[in-house]
């Protein structure tokens, strides 16, 4: 359903909805016919919630296709992620919190290992900490360009932001990671003759971070991707009539949240902080996206039982979410993190919706298998989430007389 | 998802994929309550196929449509059967292996019979022998038209091939073929101003055939569907970034699969030669469109038990398919051809997807019925299936950061 049509439906109401991520939550077996991560996982509230509520599994982009984190989230926003589409560059501007203006290209670096040919050893450059990369980046704000200004901004580990602000940029530029190695950093090459002159300053920075970092072990170079210009999309608050608060830690979830025009809300970084934090915005708002990272990072790591371990842990604060009554919960992933793959998959996610109105089906619990069956069906596209919580939550009207 | 999208996530690799086809697979119990074709057939190897894989229903064209063999085939190739249509004509060229250039018009031709008052009394001439129609084919040649040449090939039985290569002709002309005995064959009408004179030419043309075919019986007339010029489509090795190739003996299913730019292989027509077949040419190619005609025949026919049988003959060679180790294998038809109906049919059809990674459900055998509960779900758009093949054989990279 078109957002303009969604916004006309949407109405007022006191109704609360916790939309509870766990990110890369869909699984594999181990070995075919075994139980996947969440099968293997005993969790009982979330096995209850799956009784009394709805089940199925989504799919984000589209059948085969493995969906990146941010397409992956824009989907269970409502944004068609094939149409709403945001570089990288801006997403991570928006994850630490950096003030993107209109216009403004933002752009991910990575710091990188080259050999003395220039060839390109280490793309991460051995994952150097978060406190040399400040100390880097801090190097290279002597870096001075005509008629730009210039942001380079640490974010985590190798990562870095770089922001050009000026006149007439465009972010139309091809990344610079060859995304192997054993090549050298490829030329920004513009894309369209209205970023030439942008891929002529960003080559000039490269350059000059170069020489800077020439001596510097083992960041001694970077690497650019994601170049891009803030988006000028509809928001999420005003499309759904919701006041919608994000509870996030990871930068990258933070930024797609705010790109929607949820509000960020402060909070640590475990379990227990984001309940705490719930908790304490539960009067403030309507709308909480509840994001889990810590499935994913465990199946990116192949790590098939911490993952199964995580699943358990968020299970057991279901019951105190629960305790503050929402009316409507959701309860899934983005996409899926096999442990076996070690890596995002195409794999639809399992998905539970809750609430007094949702007409129970027949799945009794929370699992790749036993979803298939549910009343949400195996292949629901992920965009039909929100419509649904919000129908839950008594919060759209009917459409025509 | 579009395939300028798929081809930029396609990636190589050295997975081989078999996409088995019973053409008309689809079914329905001669009684309601009864058995289908499928499920009356004992098929122990498609049953394991099915257990170990994710199966569903796939619908070709949309709710309710019933579809034909082109369309059905295009949408298993991938392509939206409603946005790439191609004439009948240009599918009975390429069939026969008829090098078709760019700005030919082609139309398929049946010889038929009409009474002295040129009423169309048979179709398709009481189906002659094919020796007969190469000899009416070769006293057509005689006819000779104003700027154009033109290309007549026999094909089977009663249909031919009608070629006219020249300067601005164009396909947009109405079928000759009443569709219905009891009427005189229609007239070449031109669809659009730039069709009219290879509208006035195909006129000359039917006229000088009656003339030729005059005192022949029962052959003494034609009929002409299917005008069409070659499509500029993507092509499928391309998109897919497959080494592709189509192990068919029908004219119609080599047509498509060389339209869309598969290798086509020789083989014979037999399933142990198609096998044979397949063997031969497995390292050469990393996708194999391996096609079952004798299903559909059944089921135009009306013989429910030999549907059965040729399914049964179908489940004999799995085992030496999967001896082959195929990374991804999907066994499904291109549409419905129940017995009952002898005709194809808009039911959705059973297929099933076998892989390592495929995230097996819980369906244990492979029939109509089984399939509604499978994780492809039960109205799984045909076009979907090989994105879905190639993500199961690692050939796609995700989708956004």
């Amino acid at each position: 359903m078109a957002f303009e049509t969604i916004e006309q439906l949407a109405k007022p109401a006191e109704s609360k909805m916790v939309l509870l991520v766990m990110d890369g939550l869909g699984g594999l077996p181990l070995r075919p016919g075994d139980l996947t991560e969440l099968e293997k996982a005993n969790t009982p509230n979330l096995d209850r919630l799956a009784k009394e509520g709805i089940c199925g599994l989504h799919q984000p982009i589209a059948a085969g296709i493995t969906p990146g984190s941010g397409p992956a989230h824009l989907a269970l926003f409502g944004y068609d992620p094939v149409r709403y589409t945001v570089g990288r560059g801006v997403l991570a501007a928006l994850g630490i919190g950096f003030a993107l203006q209109d216009g403004d290209v933002a752009a991910r670096g990575n710091f990188c290992t080259v050999d003395n040919n220039g060839i390109v050893i280490d793309r991460r450059a051995g994952r150097i900490p978060t406190e040399k990369n400040r100390e880097l980046c801090q190097k290279l704000l002597q870096i001075a360009l005509p008629g730009v200004e210039l942001f380079i901004e640490p974010v985590k580990d190798y990562r870095f932001l770089l922001v050009l602000r000026g006149q007439n940029l465009s972010g139309e530029l091809a990344d610079t990671d060859p995304q192997v190695t054993g090549l050298k950093p490829l030329p920004p090459v513009a894309a369209s003759a209205r970023s030439e002159q942008t891929a002529f300053l960003v080559e000039r920075f490269i350059e000059k971070a170069g020489e800077i970092l020439a001596d510097e072990s083992p960041a001694n170079m970077v690497l650019m991707r994601g170049f891009s210009q803030k988006p000028d999309w509809p928001l999420f608050p005003v499309t759904f009539g919701l006041k919608a608060a994000a509870i996030a830690a990871y930068p990258m979830y933070r930024g797609v949240s705010r790109l929607v025009g949820m509000d960020i809300l402060e909070t640590g970084s475990t379990l227990e902080d984001k309940l705490q934090t719930l908790k304490n915005h539960w009067a403030g708002h309507d709308f909480f996206f509840f994001h889990v990272k810590e499935t994913d990072s465990a199946g990116e790591d192949g790590d098939f039982n911490r993952k199964v371990s995580v699943i358990e842990q968020v299970d057991r604060i279901i019951p105190e979410i629960m305790s503050l009554k929402p009316d409507v919960i959701a309860v899934t992933g983005d996409h899926s993190t096999p442990a076996l793959l070690k890596s995002h998959s195409w794999h639809p996610v399992p998905v539970l919706l809750h609430s007094y109105y949702c007409r129970s089906d027949k799945v009794a619990e929370f699992g790749e298998r036993s979803c298939v069956n549910g009343a949400l069906g195996p292949r629901l596209r992920t965009t039909e989430l929100i419509p649904l919580m919000m129908a839950n939550a008594n919060r759209l009207v009917k459409f025509g007389a």
